[in-house]
């Protein structure tokens, strides 16, 4: 990996849609739709999977779901990209909070939502 | 950002699941369940706004909607982990197969699906 | 219309699912999954059209429109008929509750939910 | 339950959407994306939850998804009424496309997608 490798990724997709003119439609609204459509192509390959064989998944079916991460992750990149949102910085915010909200001692080997503490 | 910071940030996850014995849970199929629970958190905030609204968000819901991008980020980094998919690599895979599927001269200011062609 | 439509529904889909000893799939965590995913297939079909097209589609992605919404209420009777739900009566539980949060003097022409007034 | 039920609950909907002056809000495109986020919101009450959980809910944990699942149906309902869709037709015009997709010979006890035989 290079550094500013998302940054990278993220000017490579802002290429992308501006050559095919396709801002017109990357409103933070459509681009929200678009991401959990490829978060329910992602769920669709484990639903009638147990949790084990969703660990060991065959080689086509993971070659499937390593592209379906890629689907959530470039319009995830876009919706940031269009809100001027840094994921790296909002993501160890966001797990400072987490640390806040479960603590250790309180949560461990148990997996209610904090709300239900 | 310093070099590795995806790579910095996957390990970061896994400690704060390894401290709360979390693991166990953190199956793909549950891992796909959690994520696409966090994009639908990120579209309500936008079902009610006009595409125009969600370009223009006020400071409190812009905050929200940060946090929600940062949620996102990390059930999908934890995913990739689990399934030892390195994110940046895949994501620029799949920019070449987008690039087959939808030519620019072909697709240029029109938002069909490349089976709609 | 028949008296006892939706009844009648409820045991016909369960019967597709005997025949074909599908009930071993079929735990409302497995059917939760399926029922998302119908739910973005859509979704997919608005994610770039306006509000506006969206009144006014084609006959061909109508008719698409039209089985994704039947595949969603199938998995939806399939859950309740799991859980032992009566969805006709539980609706109606649901709406005396949206009435109480959101009363017509507070709420008319606004979109906000109701922990936001 | 009454004859036409359905239809009972399908007006009764639209008169609460008319007294509030919502039907501004209630396009197809925003109302897909109101009934992913109540789809989202039952599975979320599944997710760390085992498929054998899934299916012995506490009592408190069960009256959440009642009301989860009568949302996702009263949105279904105010799309297909927008839409102008039966959805008790449209669901037995599905089944029957179904039966042909899964023949009971070819797919009895076999979870595979259509696509995958």
């Amino acid at each position: 990996m290079n550094q500013n490798d998302l940054n990278d990724l993220k000017l490579r997709l802002r290429k992308f849609a501006d050559e095919r003119d396709w801002n017109q439609f990357h409103s933070p609204k459509n681009l929200s739709m678009a991401l959990i459509g490829e978060a329910a192509e992602l769920v669709e390959h484990f639903q009638w999977l147990t949790e084990e064989q969703s660990k060991a998944l065959s080689s086509d079916k993971y070659n499937e779901v390593v592209l379906e991460l890629a689907d959530i992750f470039i319009y995830l990149i876009r919706i940031a990209d269009k809100l001027n949102v840094d994921l790296i910085n909002t993501a160890y915010k966001k797990i400072a909070i987490n640390e806040q909200k479960y603590p250790v001692e309180k949560v461990k080997g148990k997996s209610k939502k904090y709300t239900e503490y």
